[in-house]
């Protein structure tokens, strides 16, 4: 008896302290609006959750989801916990409705909890808002001495912004399908609500294209999604509350289009797909009416395709040397009063913007779309600085900020989460023109990253950046922003991401031996390189 | 330029001393034949593979698994890279035959693998034997002070046994198909070849019956395996060399049956779901035609699904009480002279391996079937010990050892590698009868496990249990074994097993903290329960 005394002392000195878990310290993003309770709601094998009122089956299936997320975090809920009576269940949801099957922007995201000892209860106007809610509740359930427990509390929470993106660029390097879904399931997991895919770049073109099969065969050394891949794709980030947004870079970032298809380029050809990183010469030539034929076919299967309003055209980065090398170019800007580079740029983006708008969607370009023969409804991604988001904003053109988010930097969580869309010139906007930003997104360019090292570029730093486009504008406390981004970080392991897993295998790998103590002290204290370059 | 020799020196002082990799010091399982070369392959991005001769699809897709899991290991190789011309591969794979599109047991698996400083060839009789060599050449691959590389070298092998099995049981605890099928990269990784699935259980009925619906629909809580999903699973182990061979327990530890099937039973009912452990008294009732009558309809639906020849009924912890219980059957046992349960169960077994031969199968079952009555092509498992291995092979019965190889048991390696399926009683039979003991099985019964880990129950130990049914016999050193374990096993961690990967969040989630230095010391030192007792 003694003996199971001291074991019992000695357990409980060993076990660390379990004190009331503090729920600041484990939510990112922080709530709008948040008050502590007293007491606790238990965690047990008898959890169970019911759905009143609305049952949607994507929240139903959301609920599903909910509970597996929670038997892998506590690794204890019985497999087979089914959804019960709402009258005899510990969580109780109520969304007043469904959301439409497309998602749009700007749906009600909006949802309360309620927990006190003996419940909890999730109300939101939607399904999109209780999906917000469940993620909300499995970041505060906790370890606690006598097992898990969510604290007593009262939050009223909804998004700052209703554009919160992460762009994942599978056009340098292929990125497959399990890689992004599991990056899916961390977006939902932080609340971010769009995935930007760019699909297109000098080395691979990555969309199976039923009118032009060369673009895919010819353009992505075999890696590229099949059609039935990307709703596949689509409808398991629908599931999740996140929009799919392609881009299809052009005029420049296009060398990949032009191995199958030379006669859309500004110069001569043949085209191989590049196999280097930088900014390339090749560039759709904006002077023949056959690429606008192509691209108004081209753009008419993505359209199908691609449920979402918004479709990206890229418009980034075109050197303009193969406009300029080309006599029937220059012919045509003498032709046409057009004066410079910029001009025949903007003269194409309108085309494509008649394009696009013809079939029914919506264009967003990179920051140097921005023309004013543009109309007002296209949205204008900024890259090169919070300035000129500010200045679309008060010329009518409603953007999102992504300078400061490029994650491919390798800049610290701190750098990214002091960028604000309505920081800089956007402080000064009227509130009519703050309207206008939308948001914003983290950036994954992938020169650099592979499906092994990807969740490792993304993770844990895109949650600072999702606090940012969610909570109030006043949360900015960085230790408190480090601290929870750590414990953020720790749970995303049990969705399989590989952030924090991937580590000591790579270490082992570079030693050949599984004494990784050196070396991981010496990769521990060097800084990664930053903007690719010491 | 002083600093830069500083850093230099270092970075050598930090890098582990890569001297010429030893395969003996990662191969697992040893192959029967090795001999050393002089020098080594170096493995960079311009590694190649060719296959000449027969190609296969399905060692065509080897390779394109090869390649990945070479990727994976070394983090480098390019995404894009193919397989190339013959004459130009640093790999070249010459399989003179493609194996059967069903994989039948005694397969010739065999394969000899020749590796020099310019290349290397592998050479099978069949595309079975060159996915053996192509593993073998995966954990050959190691770090090197200048890169990756393969000691030159010159390997034949083939196994010791014929049938080199790992039985999951989903019928305690229901185990989803992306663990069984990482599990399944694990068996192929070690030359396993057969996946025992225990199908059925007290605690649950896993696969669905388009004849009995109720099997599944009333006795798995909703978990069960689509016949769509276990098509997809058999195909997936198939590719890999892996035979699927189901086992449908009876007549006992048959409960969920009756849930939906209680007329089966040998006493009145009503069932439920089994929620304990332990061996319970519900057993079909061996007495009524009906119960043949369903057994051969199902059989019939079961033997349709599963391709493979063998077909296990289990037959294990018939306790009698239903049977002496129920007056009708004391009767039957009265009227046709059977004096106890162990004869009415053989009885029961006798009917049911004419059902199961007369759907095209051969009889697999747990060592209590053993009975002179029945025909001398079934297979008989042993769970009770080698002598009973060794008495069924003196019968004229082929067999399969599992004593000693239960790995949820919670035994060290050492002590699962110490079994012999020819030690013991085996080790006195005739070549011939020696001849029957056709390999082994390692067990992973389902009381204590579930998706989180599973891995770590079946990981690294079933290794150990894989070198003793491939390796000569003659090998046993145990510093060796454990070595060479630890090695095989980190490179696991690149199939997604997450035996080494979850250790370290299971113990955040215990502390509630990232600082689980303490309670890591503890759980190194403290012993795992052994055999579910202290």
């Amino acid at each position: 008896m003694r003996t199971i005394f001291i074991l019992l002392m000695l357990c409980s000195v060993l076990t660390p302290m379990a004190a009331q878990p503090q729920p600041s310290d484990s939510l990112m993003p922080i709530p709008s609006n948040l008050q502590m309770g007293t007491g606790r709601l238990l965690i047990d094998p008898s959890f169970s959750v019911g759905i009143s009122g609305n049952s949607d089956p994507r929240l139903q299936r959301g609920v599903e989801r909910f509970l597996n997320d929670l038997r892998r975090q506590t690794g204890m809920l019985p497999l087979d916990m089914k959804v019960t009576e709402p009258s005899k269940a510990m969580l109780v949801i109520r969304a007043a409705h469904a959301n439409k099957e497309i998602l749009e922007l700007g749906e009600d995201e909006s949802y309360s909890l309620e927990v006190s000892n003996t419940g909890a209860k999730l109300d939101s106007p939607t399904t999109l808002g209780a999906l917000h809610g469940l993620q909300t509740f499995l970041q505060l359930v906790a370890t606690a001495s006598d097992g898990f427990a969510v604290p007593a509390l009262s939050i009223q929470d909804k998004p700052r912004f209703p554009w919160r993106g992460l762009m994942i660029d599978a056009g340098r390097h292929f990125i497959p399908l399990d890689v992004l879904k599991r990056n899916i399931d961390g977006m939902a997991a932080v609340k971010l609500n769009v995935l930007h895919w760019h699909l297109s770049e000098n080395q691979g073109f990555r969309v199976e294209s039923k009118k032009f099969h060369e673009l895919h065969e010819m353009g992505s050394d075999g890696l590229f999604y099949t059609q039935e891949e990307i709703r596949d794709l689509i409808a398991y980030a629908r599931e999740r509350g996140i929009r799919v947004m392609p881009e299809f870079d052009m005029p420049g970032h296009s060398t990949a289009w032009f191995v199958g298809y030379p006669e859309l380029a500004s110069g001569p050809g043949p085209y191989q797909i590049e196999r280097k990183w930088g900014v390339f010469d090749p560039a759709m030539d904006p002077t023949q009416e056959s690429t606008y034929r192509f691209l108004n076919d081209f753009i008419g299967e993505m359209a199908g395709l691609f449920p979402d309003q918004y479709f990206h055209i890229g418009g980034d980065e075109v050197n303009g040397k193969q406009w300029d090398a080309n006599p029937k170019i220059q012919e045509f800007k003498r032709s046409h009063g057009i004066k410079n580079n910029e001009d025949l740029q903007a003269y194409f983006n309108k085309r494509v913007q008649e394009i696009v708008s013809k079939h029914g969607k919506t264009m967003v370009g990179w920051d140097e779309i921005l023309r004013p023969d543009l109309p007002k409804n296209i949205v204008v991604q900024s890259w090169r600085g919070q300035d000129s988001l500010a200045a679309a904003a008060k010329q009518g053109y409603r953007g999102l900020l992504s300078h400061g988010y490029y994650v491919d930097l390798m800049w610290s969580a701190e750098r990214h989460y002091s960028f604000d869309p309505l920081g800089g010139a956007g402080a000064n906007l009227s509130p009519e023109e703050k309207q206008r930003v939308l948001g914003g997104e983290a950036c994954m360019w992938g020169e650099y990253v592979s499906p092994e090292n990807i969740d490792s570029r993304i993770w844990p730093r895109t949650a600072a950046i999702a606090e940012r486009l969610w909570s109030p504008q006043e949360v900015r406390d960085m230790d408190s922003m480090y601290q929870r981004m750590e414990k953020v970080s720790r749970k995303l392991d049990w969705l399989g991401l590989t952030h924090n897993s991937g580590y000591a295998p790579m270490l082992r790998r570079i030693a050949n031996s599984d004494d990784i103590s050196a070396l991981r002290v010496l990769a521990d204290v060097v800084e990664p390189v930053k903007d690719y370059n010491r």
